[in-house]
């Protein structure tokens, strides 16, 4: 089944202490498609300026990335910059020039309207609302969001909140909406504002998911070199939601493997710069990284002999 | 098999935001012993001060926690003083009075230098060393440190690890061991100095195991109330060393099951004051807690379906 994503494409400066890119392939909708795409074909709605170098969108439409729902819009493409510190957990965003991304007003072909997955990635709550509203009987619909959001657009963010299957946030952004530092008291009260299920992102340390009546909890891949954490979250998403859209099976079980299966890909993203790792992987490379998750976390319960 | 713990008896005095107790049982031998107690018999070797109530030492004495190594010597009993913060991961210390604890020498009695399983305690390393000698042929030991040794007794520390099998430490004193920031690499760096095993705990982040060519992740079990994280390390050394000792198995598979016990009997302690919630724990309380591990972890990696 195709997935819809709906969010940025942007020309990203990232500098690490492992060297720096320049207007390299960025953006939501660029990490989670060049995730998702690996395991079901993808739908992407964003808009880029007359600058943007399409080519490099190739790799991606052999995978089956459409980009029907891509605007090129007079002006220049939405550019970001960041630093990353040595531990390359915190960042310092260097710029934000919107461009063109500044008045996005997503428009859905006619073509996408029957999306049974969707991924509304970080943009403003009541057009992520809009987007809903284009789309005929959605099945699956996750959203990420952002502190900015839930700051300065509560409201609306709580709106969409109601309209939505999964909410994936990272763990400051949760204790943020739910004000609230426990994460088990904070995702009662996030799901109690529509999402059934509530994806925790910690970072190096894992994910979170709440889920009916239970947690899971996936490890992140304990990785030598992390070169560039940037897009970890899209791809962890695309990942996520890739897998589901695959199966077609939304029950607690698939969802389990999904959160793995997210993490897997996110495992990868870092390994370099821009989407430069998530371009090759071989469906091998992803299973034996899904394995190496289970090895990682399986022991046997049944015979510990006490 | 038994299991011989050397290091602290102490006197807590814990403030947190739910409350505070004051001059209650702590130190790491009791912790170790109430969380290993569930599983094999202990053999405590320590020291405390003619001011020690030793009524408090009941439970552990029927649950076979054997006593015969606790010297008590004139003066006052170890006090320590700390103070959490709302979000319980930052520790102030108050005060740490070692009183009679500040020129311990432990004494092994003969009954106990047959023990096959040996936790050291966080301790002088050149101390722990002196226990190590006393000890005709252990089959598992396990040394636990801090900061304070790293810095300031590493020469010594050093030679202690080179004759240990399983270090214990958290994932600040790793990095600050190895000098190295990332955990990987820095296993790498500290298993070369000796241990074949080393656990790093990451509090409410769960702990990592680097054993063979391997990594294992346990999960933090996620609770709504985390009332005082005091003893949780050595409550989790507890579990862990209590499990391997009980099923007398040393194999990766069993280690991996022990991390979990030990994970299941530190969120237990971290659930009330001192060592109120290990006092009364009943074998299906720790079962039904591992098995809780083996939910919150466990997928269906076979039929992935991709």
């Amino acid at each position: 089944m195709s997935i819809l994503v709906v969010g940025s494409i942007a020309l990203d400066h990232v500098e690490t202490p492992f060297g720096s890119v320049k207007d390299a392939l960025g953006g939501s909708t660029i990490y989670f498609g060049a995730a998702a795409s690996y395991f079901a074909p993808v739908r992407v709605v964003g808009v880029v300026g007359d600058d943007f170098p399409h080519h490099q969108l190739e790799f991606l439409k052999k995978r089956r990335v459409d980009f029907q729902g891509l605007e090129t819009k007079p002006g220049k493409t939405f550019r970001w910059g960041g630093r990353y510190d040595f531990d390359l957990n915190s960042r310092t965003t260097l710029f934000t020039d919107l461009n063109v991304f500044e008045n996005f007003k997503p428009t859905i072909p006619d073509a996408y309207r029957d999306s049974e997955f969707v991924f509304l990635g970080n943009i403003a709550p009541d057009l992520q609302m809009d987007v809903l509203k284009q789309i005929h009987s959605p099945k699956l619909v996750a959203l990420d969001t952002m502190n900015y959001w839930i700051e300065g657009s509560l409201s609306d963010l709580r709106k969409t909140l109601k309209k939505i299957h999964v909410l994936l946030l990272n763990d400051s952004e949760a204790r943020q909406l739910a004000q609230e530092p426990n994460l088990v008291k904070a995702s009662r009260v996030i799901r109690k504002m529509g999402p059934e299920v509530l994806v925790i992102k910690k970072g190096e340390h894992g994910a979170l998911m709440f889920i009916g009546d239970t947690v899971f909890w996936a490890p992140a891949f304990p990785l030598e070199t992390i070169f560039d954490p940037t897009g970890a979250g899209d791809t962890f998403a695309g990942g996520f939601m890739g897998y589901l859209a695959k199966i077609g099976d939304v029950t607690g079980e698939a969802y389990k493997r999904a959160l793995i299966f997210g993490s897997a890909l996110a495992s990868f993203c870092v390994e370099s710069f821009s989407v430069g790792r998530l371009k090759n992987l071989t469906p091998e490379e992803i299973r034996d990284r899904f394995k190496a998750f289970w090895l990682m976390t399986n022991f046997d319960y049944l015979n510990s002999g006490f």
